[in-house]
């Protein structure tokens, strides 16, 4: 399993994933889920990815292979599309190409060749956008009214974000809310887990931020997710 | 869908259901999932139903005829059984056997007769206890160190049990947290929905202690839930 999350505010982007991989329970890994692309001044583009791994890294790999690929047009790298639109079409494009490979190879268990993406970022002269491409290459929009997208376990940190996110919402604010929707999701989701990848794309900026990577020992976010707990505490025992 | 929590305290039991059932987004109606069966001062029991509708009806009334039976035996009879765990294996056969017939009936939709059930009560002489009843009539039972048990939506209203609940919380912190467990499932799943199924059954009493349905209008409730949407809001607002 996975947890990712994405929040497109008016003040920037911020991005949060997990690294745990798992194929049963008795066999986990950590494996990078975010992905930074980036032409400082011109365009940035972050990406996460939540299930099958050889779907999701054979994604990677061939978004790259188009992007190093000296005949590249804007229709077959995310580094020379003209939009945002344009790169969320070339990485569902993609993505649906290999899942179908990876379908056709896998028979009775087709199933479980499913992933999907989180797609993030601005280009010079356009807008901040944030994507969720489906497996089959769609893919939806986070918009005025649901300024954030979730892949894998999404349900665990739900609750918070709905409580505390809009548009409005400040950087500060929204990295602490991610990163407590994360706490309830490590606590509930044993396969979900440390570390964690954070990026923040600042409005306009055309470059990454902030990109963190948060260790199992961190103790920022021991203290945070610590006093969260214990200020949910307190709430819960000063209502009637 | 269905949120149903049951909570296994030193102090007592605490029930909570709500009441939506779904036959697709557009086909919603409102039924009691919560059946209380009491012989007071002998013995009181509370079921909770989840799944299939048409299966948990099934083994309701089949559970209700064997009470009914004049040859009733405490095999038969949950109301007769000499145990809590008796009581358990009944519900446990009874709910496999209409599985079954159910799922012969229905084909390749034979997925869909899924039930579980949560059943709780105490006999004169005995524990209090608290099952989760699988669709093929095996259970587990809550312990100290899990003492609740949810069927259903359970995943957005786990965090607050987690953070708040042990043997040891008071009846009245455990439907307080009960109840915000149902809230915050209530607000991110509309297959969820009011009014609710309230059982307390305090410790030896062999009866319930209270039993209330809240409906979508009640005020207590609508308080409850606002004024734990400010604490969470406050809470967050002050961690670092």
């Amino acid at each position: 399993m996975t947890y990712c999350v994405g929040l497109l505010l008016k003040a920037g982007l911020v991005l949060l994933s997990d690294t745990r991989t798992n194929a049963g329970l008795d066999n986990i890994s950590t494996y990078r889920k975010m992905f930074v692309f980036e032409d400082p001044g011109e365009r940035v583009i972050a990406m996460m990815t939540a299930g099958n791994l050889s779907v999701t890294q054979t994604t990677l790999a061939r978004l790259q292979e188009a992007i190093d690929d000296p005949d590249a047009t804007h229709e077959t790298s995310i580094m020379r599309s003209e939009s945002m639109l344009g790169v969320a079409t070339i990485v569902g494009e993609t993505l649906a190409r290999v899942t179908g490979e990876t379908r056709d190879r896998m028979g009775r268990n087709a199933e479980a060749a499913n992933a999907s993406l989180i797609v993030a970022g601005q280009r010079a002269g356009g807008q901040m956008r944030l994507f969720l491409v489906y497996p089959e290459g769609n893919f939806i929009e986070a918009t005025e009214d649901t300024p954030y997208l979730q892949i894998g376990e999404h349900k665990y940190g739900k609750p918070i974000l709905d409580r505390v996110i809009t548009v409005d919402t400040p950087l500060a604010d929204a990295k602490k809310a991610a990163l407590l929707s994360m706490d309830s999701t490590l606590r509930s989701n044993l396969s979900v887990g440390m570390p964690l990848d954070l990026v923040v794309i600042e409005k306009d900026a055309l470059r990454v931020s902030q990109q963190r990577r948060i260790e199992a020992k961190d103790e920022e976010f021991a203290a945070m997710s610590s006093a969260w707990s214990q200020a949910l505490r307190d709430a819960f025992s000063q209502i009637a």
